[in-house]
C-alpha cells in the first residue's frame, strides 16, 4: 500500500538514476569517471533520460534535435524574461530560471503537447492504413475545440522551416521514420484540406518534428519535454552573458528594436 | 552615450547570437540546418556561448565537463527542490526551473566563484615562477577572511573525486593544463600546508577542476558558471521524470531514507 | 485588427493600474502616498487587483482569506522547496520563487481550479432551486472522470478545518454567502452521498472555502488564484527566515522528522 | 555538534512558526481561525515573521511600507518578466515567480543591501553625536568602492520621491525616527557635499525609506528584504492578469511604447 501522502515510508524508497559513493559515482551502473571524456554530452543526456546509451545512429537524432532547438534569437518571451532578469542584475542561473519557467502555453510546451496529440491519434486510428481518416478526424475534432493551431504545427515567422526539413530528413536517412512521423504528415495534410482553414498556414514546425521523432524513437512524453528544455538552455545563457556583457543595466528591451550585427552567412565546409 | 535606464535608444540595439529570417536561422553564422547533424550538441553550445566551433580536442573537454557534472544522485538541494516542485504536481519546465534557482551559495555556484578566485590568484602572483608563494598567500587570506572551504575545494563525500581526477587528466593528455590548473594544484598544496587548516581536508572538487580547465581554455567566468547550469539540467529532469513515474504524488521526501536500485556497476567496454 | 504576434503595434498599448510621473504615483488614480498610513496592505491588495477600493466589509473578507492561507507548517510541497533553496544558500527572493513555482496540481492550485468549478456548476444548475440535482450530476461527473477529490474538498490532515468553519461563518455574518458557497455545500452533500465514495472523506477545504467567498464576492478565478499566491508569500518567506537563522547549510530536510517548539496555544483575548 | 551536512539529524528538527495538528493550527501560538476576521494581513504578516502581533502603531507603518512598494508601474524589469512569462502562456504562479527571482543588484534588492549599511554606518559611527562625520567617511568610502549610487539612493524617475516623504513624517508622528532614519539623513547629506558627486542626484529612495524605517523598528536584514518581496507581490500579479485580459498572447512588450488609461486623478477623501 502507498504510504499515507505526508507521512514517512517505512521502507524509505529508491532511484535509479545514480549512486553515489565514496569516491565512486555511477550513472545508471557506468562509472562517470570512465564516461567523461569517451561519450558525448548528448549521449549521457540519453543515458540518464531513459537508462541506455545511445546507438550511433540514436546519438545523431538525439543531438539533432538538441541542436535545432538551441536558439531561435531574441523574440522568444523565454529569452526576454532572461533578459530582463539579467538587466535587473540577477544571477546567471535565475535568469535561465525565469525563462524556463516562461515556458506557456503559447511558446515551448508544444513538444509533449504535440507527441501527446500523436499518441491519441494513432490509438484511435489503429492501423496505419487509416491514418488519412484518423486524421480527417482529429482535424475536424481540432476545430471544433478551438484548437488552432494545433501543437507542433504553424509558426509566426517560417512556412518551411529549414529544421523541420532537415529532422525528418535525417529520420527518413536513418530509417526511423515511422509511425508516429506517417501520422504527423497525414495530420499536416488533413489540416492544409480542412474547408475552415482555407486561410491558414499550418506548417509541421520544429515542435511538432521532434514529437514525432521522439514518438518514433519510442521515447515518452517526458522525455521528449525534457529534451525540448535541455535544447533551450544554451540559447537562454548566451542571451544573459550577452545582455550582461553588451547592454547597459535597467534598459529598456524593446524586442521590435533589435537587429543582427553578428557573423554573416558561412559554412561548415568552409573551415580550416 | 548610454540611453538613459528605461528609455528607448533611438539607434536601437544588437544581438550577434543567432539571426532569424524567414526560413533561416543562423546561429553564429551557420544556417541552423546545417549543423543539425553534423555537429554534437556540445560543439552546439561551444559555439552558441563562444562565437566559434571548437577544435575536436575542445569539443572533448567540453564535453567531459558538461558529462561530469550532469547528476550527483538524490541529496542535492537543487534536485530535492525538483522533487518536491513534482510531487506537489507542478509542470517538469517548474521543476527543473525550481532546481536551478537553488543554486546557492554552498551549491551548486562554485565553478563561477573558483574561476574568479584563480584569475585573481594569477594577476597577483604575476609569474608561474611565483605560484607556491602567492598560493599561500591566497590560503591565508581566505583562512583570515573564513573563506574555508574555499569555491573549489572540499566535499561533502569524496576525498578523492574520480571526475576531477579524470577531468585533470584529460587536460595533462591534450596538454590544456596550463597557468590555471597549475595554479589550483598550487592552492590545493598551499591550503593542505596551512597550519590553521590541520584538521580539514580540502582536495580539489569537480567545480574547481571544471573552473580551472574553463580558465585555461581561455573561457570567461560567465562562459564557466553557464556551463555548470547546463550541465545540470539533464539530472534535474532526469530526477523529476523519476518523481513524476515512481512515486506518490504529495510524498515526504527523505533524502537520507533512499537507497539505490538502478544498474550495477558496468563498463563501457563490456558493451555489445 | 490584432498586431501579429512579435510586431510593433504601431498604436502602442495601455495600463490601466498605475500611473508613473515624475514625483507622482497614482495606484488606480489614487496618489500611492495618499494611500499609505490611510488604508491597510488588504485595501490596496484589492484596490490594484479589482480597480476600487473594498468596503469595510470585503476588508474584513479579504484580509480573512489572506490570514487564512498564510501558512500550513513545514510539510506543504512549496515550503521544502523553499528551504531546500535556502539550505543551499540562495537568495530570499530564490528561495520565495522555488516555492510559488511548487504549487502546482496537487497543492496550492485549488482556489483557481475550484472556482472554475463553482462557475461551470452554477451555469449547468441555471437555478439554485436546482443546486441539490445539479450538484448531484456534478458529483457524478466527478466520479467519471476521476477527480477525486475535487479541487476544494478533501484534506491530509484537517476532517474539519477550522479556516473553512470560520471563513464560511464571517461570509454569512456579512450576508455575502450567495449562490456560490450554496452550491458548495450542495456539492459537499452531493459527495458524502454518491454511493462510490462510500469510503472518502470529503469535507470542504480551505481552497474550497476561499473560492467559493471569492466568487459570492464577484472576484474572478485569476483574482481568486491571485489571492491565495500572494497570502502564501509571506509563510514561505518565514520558513526561509527560520531556514537561515536556525538550521545549519546544506542539511538533511525530513519533514516528518520535525517538531513545533513555537509558543503554546494563547488567545487574541489574552494580549494586553 | 551540527550533524555532518546531508545526514540525517539523529535529534530531528524545530520549527517555531505554525504547529499543525488534527482541524487545529497555531500559528505562532494563535489560533489562524482566531486570527481570521480579527486581525489585518499586515498584523499575519508581522506576527509570522516576527513572533508576536504589532502594536497599533506598527501595523500602521508596516501597512504603509507594504502598501508604498506595492506597484511601480510597467518598466520595472521584474514586471516585464512576469509579463513576458504571461504572454508566452505560462501559469500565474510562473510569472510571479518570474518576477521574483528578477530582483537583482539593479532593481528590488536595495531594502536589505540599505539595511546592512545603515548597520555597518552606526556601528562604525558609535555615537549619533558622530553621525555627521561618519556618514561622510561612508560616503568617500561608498565613492572608492564604487558604489555610486548606494543602496537606498537614488532614482530613474523621481527626484523627490512622494512614498520617501510621507513613509518618514509617519515615522516622525509616530516617533519611530530613531538611530536608522537619522543616519540615512546624514548619509544623504554626506552624498549631497561629496565632491566626486557634484553632478549627481542621490536622493533617499523608497528602499532607503523602508529600509531606515525597517531598522529603526528593530526587525532584521532578512524581514526587511521578505517586506520588500510581500509588498510587491500583488503588483506582479496585477500585471499579469491585466496582461492576460487585455493584450494578445505572444505580442512583443515594449515597456516605452505604453499609455496609462486608468482612473484619472482622485482622492480618499472624495470617496462616498
Amino acid at each position: 500500500m502507498a504510504p499515507k501522502p505526508g507521512a514517512r515510508d517505512p521502507h524509505g524508497w529508491s532511484t535509479a538514476l545514480t549512486s553515489i559513493g565514496a569516491n565512486q559515482i555511477l550513472v545508471r551502473g557506468y562509472p562517470i569517471d570512465e564516461l567523461m571524456g569517451r561519450v558525448s554530452f548528448g549521449d549521457a543526456i540519453f543515458l540518464l533520460l531513459t537508462g541506455e546509451l545511445p546507438t550511433p545512429t540514436l546519438t545523431r537524432l538525439i543531438d539533432a534535435m538538441l541542436v535545432g532547438f538551441i536558439d531561435h534569437g531574441v523574440t522568444p518571451p523565454p529569452t526576454l524574461a532572461a533578459r530582463q532578469a539579467t538587466t535587473a542584475g540577477a544571477g546567471v542561473n535565475n535568469a535561465v530560471a525565469a525563462g524556463i519557467l516562461s515556458f506557456g502555453r503559447n511558446y515551448g510546451s508544444d513538444v509533449g503537447l504535440c507527441l501527446q496529440m500523436l499518441e491519441d491519434g494513432l490509438e484511435m486510428a489503429g492501423s496505419s492504413m487509416l491514418f488519412a481518416s484518423g486524421a480527417a478526424d482529429m482535424a475536424e475534432h481540432l476545430v471544433q475545440r478551438d484548437r488552432i493551431p494545433p501543437p507542433g504545427f504553424g509558426h509566426r515567422v517560417h512556412t518551411t522551416d529549414p529544421r523541420v526539413t532537415r529532422l525528418l530528413q535525417l529520420a527518413q536517412d536513418f530509417e526511423t521514420d515511422h509511425l508516429h512521423t506517417q501520422y504527423l504528415r497525414a495530420l499536416e495534410m488533413a489540416l492544409a484540406r480542412h474547408p475552415a482553414l482555407e486561410d491558414e498556414t499550418l506548417p509541421i514546425n520544429i515542435d511538432g518534428a521532434i514529437a514525432a521523432v521522439c514518438g518514433d524513437l519510442g521515447l515518452s512524453v517526458g522525455v521528449a519535454e525534457g529534451l525540448a528544455i535541455i535544447s533551450r538552455v544554451p540559447g537562454l545563457l548566451a542571451h544573459t552573458l550577452e545582455e550582461r556583457s553588451r547592454h547597459t543595466p535597467m534598459r529598456n528591451i524593446d524586442a521590435a528594436a533589435h537587429s543582427y550585427d553578428g557573423p554573416a552567412l558561412r559554412h561548415l565546409k568552409d573551415r580550416r
